[in-house]
């Protein structure tokens, strides 16, 4: 079935809760919401919006998919391998399979990113 | 490899040319970026920026592959079989395989948008 899910203003959207990491050394002030994920099944991919409070960072990962990552809003740095990058609004990250990777907010604002993965990744 | 392609501002990309449709009945005044496309070679899905000039559309389409669609700018109506939404900035569109769809732009403002697919349905 065909879903839009209607944006609330500030990143938010009708009919997709917020998931929260427990806070570890691994993750911190991050949270995540599915919108195109395991209500709407689409059979490839799945498209996460997630936000990185100020001071806080993803676990670094490495893992056999890929990541296609979009900045909306805040600021921040990706790590690839051993390379830090700088972003913000609009820039476009495109991390391939097995390469380790990690993402931390910079400055007062929250980091928010759209996050695509292969559908198989996906959460039941 | 990984890429960051670097929003330049205006939802402009470095490295990223636009290409351009031809006129016709089918289509009107659509522009498409490969943000991570057949440079980039994601074993899973692409990711692309449409953007839609006042007045135009995309065609009617209805094929086996889902699409996943975040709107970035502008205003517009999406056709979801033979129902027409109106979406803006932050509004996410889930079309599922084998649903006639269509997008068109409203008002004096482009109408951006990512879209996601199969990366079998790249072009290469």
């Amino acid at each position: 079935m065909a879903v839009v899910h209607r944006h609330t203003g500030q990143l938010e959207w009708e009919g997709v809760p917020v998931g929260r990491y427990p806070p570890s050394k691994e993750m911190q002030g991050v949270s995540v919401r599915w919108l195109i994920g395991p209500q709407e099944k689409a059979p490839t991919f799945a498209l996460r919006y997630f936000e990185i409070e100020p001071g806080g960072w993803t676990s670094l990962d490495r893992h056999a998919h890929e990541h296609g990552v979009f900045i909306l809003k805040g600021r921040g740095q990706v790590r690839i391998e051993e390379e830090w990058f700088e972003v913000e609004f609009g820039d476009v990250i495109y991390i391939p399979p097995n390469e380790v990777h990690q993402l931390r907010s910079l400055g007062d604002e929250p980091l928010g990113f759209l996050c695509v993965i292969p559908a198989r990744e996906r959460a039941e």
